[in-house]
């Protein structure tokens, strides 16, 4: 039998195939804590549960947060409506929608 | 008397005497409104009070933030913590440091 390579991020455990995903993805991770790790330090009446959970959204948002960054501050408006969109679709054909816990 | 333009950004009031600090300083609130409404619309468990002081820190961090967003997210960290020596550096010359309120 052959044996093959799977990437394994540290950071969750999360597996992938490919080298690409995986570093993507750890890249992600580290935004998020990083992000976390700036609210953490500047607004202490967030918990660490919503601060955690603030950053992994933003981070999994990164490239429109990037460009609203840039001068679109309004693509992130588009993002969140376009999300929702998505999500009364799926409730329209009664799929359980991907609710982000707090 | 002569009559000079001033410039009033009409989301928080303040005034500038060049129109491209005004148009900048707009567009920061417009950033940091729509970071606020991300987390509003999809994290239940923040205070309306703490979303708001979070999309301000963020927005006022945008440079950083686009940056840290484009595969570089050490650099938030470095911000952060060069943000803390200035403050820091104040404290010793007496000096009361701008504390961001949550």
């Amino acid at each position: 039998m052959a044996v093959i390579a799977v990437w394994k991020c540290d950071r969750d455990g999360s597996m992938f195939d490919d080298k690409k995903d995986a570093e993507a993805h750890d890249k992600m991770l580290e935004l998020a804590a990083n992000i976390t790790y700036v609210i953490e330090k500047n607004i202490q009446s967030v918990s660490e549960e919503d601060c955690e959970a603030i950053g992994l959204l933003l981070a999994k948002h990164s490239d429109v947060l990037a460009k609203a960054c840039k001068g679109k501050p309004e693509l992130l408006l588009e993002e969140v409506n376009a999300t929702e969109n998505k999500e009364t679709n799926n409730t329209d054909n009664n799929v359980t929608p991907m609710t982000q816990t707090g």
